[in-house]
Formats: C-alpha cells, structure tokens, sequence
C-alpha cells in the first residue's frame, strides 16, 4: 500500500520534513496545518515542493471544533472551513481531517452532528475537497470509531467519510472484538488512516497522545490485528503515520524518517500484503571489533584475560585475539585515532549471510561495501543505528565467504608485530585457543552498547525486524547521575544477545557513550583469579554490597568471601544465578566476566547501580 | 520542626548526596538503601561523616517484602532483617522504614501481619531499633494510611509504628475528609513523615511516584492540608524528603538540596510552624539589565524601539536607556565580553526593598553585596535559580535608598561617549521620556527567561515563596526542534510579569538559552512603524498565518494588511486581544513589542511556534 506521514511525525521546517520523508521512500505526506503556518513557502511553493520530492498531499489536518454546535457558531466554522478549502485548492490537497468537536459549545445531538458535517461536506465538494471525520478519545461527545461512522453514515454524502486512526481506538478498547465493527465500514468511505503505536501506559489519554506516540511496532498496541480489520473493510488509501512524540521532535528528520518507513514496511509484512527477504536469525557472535588508538593497554588487557592473538589481517592493522569461541578483532587502524576505543562492529554467525543483508537492505538499513579492498573475502555487511556495522558471517563454514580467510596466523618472529602473538604480558600459550582452560572465556555472552539518545525505540525494533531477534522488556537502571534505561535484544537459544542501553539526557558527545563485552565463562572465581594473576584489574565493589548479599541469600562457606575479594557481583532469580565482574574501562570500552546458569536470562541489572556507582568512582582494586 | 531528605531525592555518590543535605541546612537523612550499598564507605565511616556534617541519620529504608508471608519465608525475612539491625547499629540509625508488602506470595490476613510486624518489632527492639511500617499506594494488600495504622494498633509493641507519606496517601484519596483519620492516630505512633509532592495526573500511581515525584509546593497535592492533620495527631518528627524524580536524579545535589530546603522552609510557613519575614510583593518592573559587549548594534537596536540614553553610571560603563516607565541598563563592562549580550539582571520595584531582600534570605536565595562600590547607593539584591539578579528597587520614592543616584545625566558633550545621549541613529530628543510618544513604550510589559533544564519546576516555586508572585499553568509551545515549555509568574495587577521557560533538552551550552523583554505600547501598528523607520528590523511572519488569521477571526479592513507588513502577530480570547511582533536577536536577547487588552493575560503561546520557526529561518524583514 501506498505510505504516508504526517509531517508533525518528524522535526524542523516544512521544507526538511518533505525532503526527511520523500528521501525515506514515503509516496505521500499529512500537512500538519502549524508546519505550512510557520513555513515561509506559500501554499503553491510547498506543492511545487512535494511534486518535486514525488510526494503526494494525501491529507491536510486538523479542522477542529465544527459540528454539533449552535447555528451562529457552525456559520463561523463554515466560513472558517471555506478559507481552508480555498488554501487546500492552492496546495493541491483532496482531503482534510476533521476532528470530533471538543468544543464546550457541541451538544450531544448525532443528528445535528450529521446535518452539519453534510453541510460542510456541501461546501468541500464544490472545491473537490473530502471530508474525513475521525473521533478524537478524548472528543466531548463522540471519542469511538463506531460512533462517528453512525454520525458519517447518517449524514449520507459522498464527499463525507471517516478517518480511522489506530491511537484513538486501541488507546480506548484494544479489545480485539471491539475491533471487528471496523471490518463492517464500506471500504470507500473510511478516506483516511492514521497509524500510531503507544506504549501501554495507565495515563491521561490526551497526554498519552500527545507526548508518548511511537511508529507502529516501537510500542503495545497491536497494530497489525487493527489494520487487518481495516483491509478487510476494503480501505485503499495509504498507510499514514501521525505519531506525536516528544523525542523524536528533537531528534534528526532523516533517521526519524526512515525509522518509520521502516515500521510500515514491517507493519505490511506482519499483515502479509508485502513479503521482503524473510529473517535470518543470528546464530552466535563471530567476533567483536574494537578500534583502538591505545594497542598497548588494551592488548594487556586482552591477554590478561586470557584471549591469545592468533592471527593478523593481510592488508590492516587489524589483530585477531581468540580464547574458546570468542574473538576480539583489535583495530588500530585510521579511524582509531579519531575515535578513540570503541566497539565499532559485530560479527554475527549468519545460516545465510546474503539473504540476512537482503533482509537488512529490504528493511532500509545502511548496506555497507562487501569489500573493502580487492583482496578481502566479500562480508555482507549493515550498519545498525548506533553507526556499528554489523557483520553477517559464515566462521569456518565450507562454501561460504569466511572473514578469517582474510587473516594470516600470527608470526611471532615478525619483526613489525609490537606486540608478539600471545601480547605483551604472557609468554606464548601453546594450547588450542579453541580449547579453554578452567576458568577460561567459552564465548561472548552479549554486548552492550549504548544508544544514541533519540534512537533508543528505534533500536530495539531494529534488531527486532531485520536481525529477527527477540526484545525483553525495558528496565529501568538507577546510575548516580541519571537514570537509565535497557532493553536486551536475544536469539531463541541466547547464543546471541545485545543489551541497548540509553542515557538519562541526550548528550552533546556522543563519544562517551559506554560499551562493553560480556564473556562466558564456566568457572568465574578462577577466571578472575587468573585474570588478576595476568595482572588485570578488576572494578572494586563496595563491602556494603556483600553485607547486603549475605541477608539475601545463603552462600556455601567462603563463597561470598571470594566474592568479595574478587568483586564478582550475584543475583538470582528462579531461573538460577548469573555471577558478574568488571574489568577497568579503555576509552568508551569495558568487559565483563559473566558465569550464567544455563536457564538464567538476566543481566544483572538490579546491581547495575552499584557497578554504575563503583565506575563513577574509578579506583580499581587489584 | 526538624528537616531530612532521603539521599534518594540527590544525584551522586552518597557523600555528595550528605555534604549537599548539610549545606542546605538539613539537621538529618535518611539512608536510602542502594545509595549505602554503592558507598565504598563502611557503615562507620558513613556515621561519623554524618557527624561531622551535623546531620542525624533519621531513618533507614526500605525493608520490603516483610509480612503476612506463610512462616518459613517469615523466617528468611527476619534472618534478612537482623542482617539489617546489625547494619544499622553500626550505622546508628535507629529506625527502618518497613513498606507494605507487595509480595506475590502476601497472603490478605491482618491478624498474620500484625503477628509478624509485632516479632519483627522485638526483634528490632533488641537492637534499640523502632519500625516504622507505612502503605504503599500499591501494596498488595495494605495500601492506604488507615489500614496500616489498624495492623500498628493491632499489633500493638512500642518498637512499632507508622510511617506517613503524603505521596502514597494523597496519591490514593486527596478528598480532605479521607485525611481527617490521620488526626485520631496517636502522635508517638507516627513514627516518621515522609514528604513529597507531583503534580495531578492521571497516570498509572507506580511510575508516577517513581518518576515525577517533586518538592512540595511543586506539584498539585494539598500538602500543608495533609501536614496540618499530622501536626494535630502531635507528630514530633522531623519534616522528610522523599522524592524519587528523573529530572532530580541529573541535576546538581547542591542547588536541588537547597532547592528543598526551601520547599520545606515554605511549607512550614504555610501551616504557622514559622513566620520568616513576610513576602513583600513587588509593584512593577524598575529595569531590566543587558550586559553586552556589543554597544553598538544593542543601542542602535534601543535607539530605533524610542529609547533615549538618558544617564550613565557613575562609575561604571552603565548606560540607563528610558522611554516612559520602560528602562533598560545596557552594561558594557567586564562580564559583558565574558558572556556576550544577555539579560543579567532585573530591577523590580518593591513597598519594602529591604523586607523583600529579608525574605529572599530566609528562603535561601544567595544574598549579593549591597554596594558594589564604595560610593554606590546601597541596594538590595538577590540571586534567582537561573543567576539573574534580583534588584529590590526604590525608584524615586523619598526615604528609600534609588539606584538611579548612582546615574548622572548622559552629557551630549562628554567625548567618552560614544553613544551620545540619544543613540547614534536619532537626533536629540527634547521632550520629556518619561512622557511617551504615540506608538511610544510605556513600560516593560514582560520578562521571558529560559531557565536551566534542571531547575524549571523550582524557578516556579522560587517566584511564587520569594517574592510572593502568582504561578499561571505551565503550557506546552512547540519549536521546529523540540517541545518548549513556558510557565507565567505575575502579580495580581499584571505590572511584573515573567515568563520561565525551559528547552526540550538539557543543553551542554546553557549560554544559548533565549531571553527576551516584552516592551508594552498602546499602538502597536505606530510603534511598529516607527521602529522600522528609524532602521529597526522585525521578525518576518510567513503568510501563511495571516491566512489563518483571516480564517479565524474578522478584522477591520486593512488592519491585517498592516499585520502581515509588520510581521505582527495576533491572539484573542474572552479577555480581549493581545498583539505583538519581534526584532532580531542580539547575543540571547531580543525586544518583543506587545500591545495588551486590559483583560487579556496571556502571553501569545498560541502564536510562539510560528514565531520560533521564523527565529529559526532568520531572515528578517525590513
């Protein structure tokens, strides 16, 4: 179906809304009736404009307060509308939205409800003008779709229809059956279609509406039973998205933009009017690249934790550092130094890496070159919001591209290598790097990275469409300055999973956004134990935490003393525990030991604030 | 009575949470849990830092989950609550806040939860230690003040108690009869009062107490009603803070300890526990102070609104610029090249400057040095929240000190002024400036300050304790790049208006925050003209909303033809008419012309989107 949105949905001038939406793949566009007032474009300027970005006008809104009201009034309201339609004729816009009066003046009368809106859609067809007539939740008299339709249906005349808007009628009764009084509305007389999201929220409806709409699939709502009832009534029009939202009010047009093309072409998906490449599911982290302008501390830090620099890039400065199934690509190429540490790119274990960057593609995110130079295995390759490329990798498996063919086994005799094949600490380990030892790192349990502040929603239904991974819920972090919020995205299995974080306020630089690498381990004390004999430094954790974790729990004889000297941090649900330490941060860059029981399917978030407050602090114990 | 505040209520590490309690004037804390469990202090050191700041740790919380649990999970919990006892001799507080239960696993059954709070009370009394057990507003199934009291009463050991919190209860019942109960509850019992404030929304009670809690006088609970009922049931207690707010847990602990310091000072007033220096409303606006280092296009800018320089600082590089009662000092010295052109400074006429000022004191304003200089005639003034000085002005009234004593007649012959006494742009001015011309200003109709994004809320209450103003509703504008919010201060006659405003976003750069002064005139067309004649440029109004205009409203003819050829905007209510227009923007400072009905009191809101897409466009129109 055809797309649209309203041009409140998104930030700045008239003139960036219409280039944000055409650039995006929109057909069409809602003026918002304030973006053309504060525009400097005149009405015949901003049509040339669409035309020029190929965007239809599909709708202009709102006309608020007509009907149901005294004749003085509605004589006022007409000649009010007749100014409108005037304007809509020089914009070259067929349909204008009229809003359920919130008027103190309407009376609770449907019939002259009808008779007025009959009126008025007299005058709007004279110009070739339809109007659409929606009720607002929170309308004096009439705030439910079945009702309007009654007022529409009475008042009999072709110019008038109804505007269907998911908002306004799930954020009153989402109750499925409600729903099905849609599927019995002719087709040709519902003339428009808003589509919201909301997270479910027990608030004042208004306010709801107002600040907290989000694209279809960021919130609650189930968009896709409500739009299966309007397609099953036979409406035509396009799918149009009005989403009141004070984030994204702040945030960029462009990515706002395409984040929300992005939920319709999901939103058509789930419905099956459209089929795009099916999800590839990720099957396990290939490898986590940081770049580093700091290649000494962090290769210490790396070997101190165990991985062994097994192989080296051909034609980049690019390290493979590998312990069990993890792998830790170090980049220190040019864009380190501009970026100082950070985790830039994920690999993920792919069934089928083309078809998971078609999907990618399909769904508008960033494709990234497949080769890099000449010589490199072509890696199909996106970028996720956050600006981290993400790998779609094929590790060791016959007939697929495999990026480790790019990489050459470290040479310890080689004079160019500062840092020898097992780093600047460690003499050479001579066991299969495949093979932990006790207390050695299996796999990369998950990531974390922290999300621009504007795209926190988009996130989560970024891995959730394209990466076809599952989102918990979001929980609430207290750090000393702020509060945070995450919500991990996962696989079925777990093998895959990445924690989305978000700041308390939108920061000017970026660059301190934290990130971290959460390894697997079985047996987390020896893994600290060796990691502090290799000279690692691990977070100190306050002894108040410890005193608290012995009125919680009941731990076997020294367990909790271990844990104390160790800073290993505990929780446990009934799925089992999850033990976790912290090592000191490079750059934006920390890792994490985790010991997870196999059913536990937490993060550690309720010591979250303790870690969040010893990092504040900044002294390592060692 | 004695004032506390949770470390909850304060950003950062536990010990910048106790310096900013005592630096406001706290006597005591309570020890919020988690903000002990990430102290890297032991308990000892946290009491003797206690001691040493002079604050008292009155109370220690929460202990959850507790009671009418079937006996075995009773038993695990006292286990968890001697842990607790242990902890809090060594922190030597001497009472723990037990919240109703929320546990899936609490069973409906008074008699067992008044059996176990009476073992959990001889267990604590073991330890000298008092419970005080309070309903939160979603406890499984003790959740209002009355049903805890019952079980207290019930349980009946003197080491059990009540703790009162006017969120819980007023969240729940606000009706005052549903209040009257608190009264009967005897006042030993009252173990501890919690206080905290929001505003009204009808929001699920959870997230709005854990989000948008706020000082009391902040938010829209009748707060002195509820204390004056604690006060008649004898409570003898210390007034606590407990107020879990987002935009708190981000802000500086300094200034938001004080910040509730003067909630608390207020409240107290309100309900006749104290009596500091009445406030003494000011009467009108005596100056508003620009420093700039930007002499030039400032007094060019003054100069063509009618403006004449008619005095110069004694001493300094200050220029006092008249037009009827509308004066603006234009501060060239030092601070000005530091910060570029702003509003530093507001002289507000006062019955009493020095009562005024004593007020400000006693409400923890930060008093500024009566003299500047030696021979400066001494003036009253304080700080507000967002740095403009306050000047509490006796301007011509015999017997009160006048700042403009300080000025001396500006000498057109003097060859250290550049500026000569009417600007560059016009000739000499022989009539009278106090006497207006037609089109003229009369007076300073408003002030607008955009205040720092942390501090919003308090600005409000700061106007309306200080200095007795009145706070009109906060009202939402909507910018090109983010949602605006502005709420009015103002006495009853309307001669001092303020607009506080705040941006969508804290901003790393608060020197962009914009502020305007508001210049009334009767004639607003003629001022507008004049203006431009004299070479002043106004703000461009695209035409589009004069379209609007034209839709909404009628007008004599031609009056919206002027309108739309002086970018004058237009609003109208019950109360009558309000226009306006704009000029350019000089460092953070720009005029806006305004011609008021008398009973209109609003500031233009409806028009401030238009307006800020066209300060953002910034192409003015000559």
């Amino acid at each position: 179906m055809r797309t649209s949105i309203a041009t409140v949905s998104l930030s700045g001038a008239l003139t960036e809304k219409l280039t944000a939406a055409a650039r995006a793949g929109f057909d069409g566009v809602e003026v918002f009736e304030n973006d053309l007032l504060a525009s400097p474009l005149t009405p015949e300027e901003i049509r040339a404009r669409c035309a020029d970005l190929g965007l239809s006008i599909d709708l202009y809104q709102p006309m608020r307060d007509i009907e149901a009201v005294p004749p003085d009034e509605f004589q006022r309201n007409l000649r009010r509308a007749e100014h409108k339609f005037r304007l809509m004729e020089r914009l070259g816009a067929d349909t204008v939205l009229v809003c359920s009066s919130v008027s103190p003046h309407a009376v609770d009368d449907d019939a002259l409800a009808a008779f007025q809106l009959r009126r008025l859609a007299e005058l709007a067809d004279g110009f070739g003008i339809r109007v659409a007539y929606e009720a607002l939740a929170w309308g004096r008299h009439v705030s439910t779709y079945d009702h309007a339709w009654r007022i529409v249906e009475a008042a009999d005349h072709p110019a008038l229809g109804t505007c269907l808007d998911s908002f306004h009628i799930l954020a009153r009764d989402s109750d499925p059956r409600a729903l099905e009084g849609i599927a019995e509305i002719p087709g040709e007389k519902i003339f428009f279609l808003q589509l919201a999201d909301a997270p479910l929220m027990a608030m004042d409806v208004l306010q709801w509406s107002r600040h907290h709409r989000c694209f279809p699939g960021q919130g609650g709502f189930d968009i896709a039973g409500f739009l299966r009832q309007v397609i099953k009534a036979g409406y035509q029009g396009p799918l149009s998205l009005e989403v009141f939202n004070d984030v994204f009010r702040q945030a960029e047009a462009g990515p706002t933009a395409v984040d929300a093309q992005r939920s319709l072409l999901v939103l058509q998906e789930s419905v099956g009017l459209t089929a795009p490449p099916a999800p590839v599911v990720p099957t396990g982290v290939a490898f986590a690249e940081l770049v580093s302008p700091d290649v000494e501390p962090v290769s210490e830090l790396l070997a101190a934790l165990g991985f062994t620099r097994t192989a080296r890039h051909r034609g980049k400065p690019v390290d493979l550092w590998q312990q069990g199934e993890a792998r830790v690509l170090l980049n220190t190429g040019p864009g380190a130094r501009r970026d100082g540490t950070q985790l830039a790119a994920v690999g993920l274990e792919s069934p089928d890496p083309a078809g998971a960057a078609k999907r990618a593609e399909a769904l508008l995110a960033p494709v990234l070159p497949r080769r890099r130079t000449p010589e490199d295995v072509p890696l199909d390759a996106v970028a996720a919001p956050d600006g981290t490329e993400l790998f779609f990798c094929a590790t060791g498996r016959p007939g697929l591209p495999d990026w480790t063919s790019d990489f050459d086994p470290a040479d310890p005799a080689d004079p160019t290598d500062p840092a020898g094949p097992t780093g600047p600490t460690g003499p050479a380990d001579t066991t299969d790097p495949t093979e932990p030892a006790p207390g050695g790192i299996h796999r990369i349990d998950h990531l974390a990275l922290t999300q621009p502040w504007h795209q926190f929603d988009e996130a989560a239904l970024f891995h959730r469409s394209v990466l076809g991974l599952g989102a918990l819920e979001s929980v609430d972090v207290a750090d000393p300055y702020g509060l945070l919020r995450s919500r991990a995205v996962t696989n079925a299995d777990g093998s895959v999973r990445i924690a989305l974080g978000v700041g308390p306020a939108p920061s000017a630089d970026d660059g301190d956004r934290a990130q971290h690498i959460a390894l697997a381990t079985d047996d987390l004390v020896t893994a600290a134990r060796r990691f502090r004999a290799a000279g690692g430094r691990l977070l100190a954790i306050p002894a108040n935490y410890y005193d608290d974790l012995a009125a919680r729990y009941e731990f076997a004889d020294g367990e909790l003393e271990t844990f104390r000297a160790l800073g290993i941090l505990y929780d446990r649900d009934a799925d089992g525990a999850f033990r976790h330490c912290y090592t000191e941060t490079i750059g934006r860059v920390f890792f994490e030991l985790v010991q997870r029981d196999p059913g536990h399917r937490g993060y550690g978030a309720r010591n979250a604030p303790v870690r969040l407050a010893a990092q504040h602090v900044r002294r390592p114990v060692r």
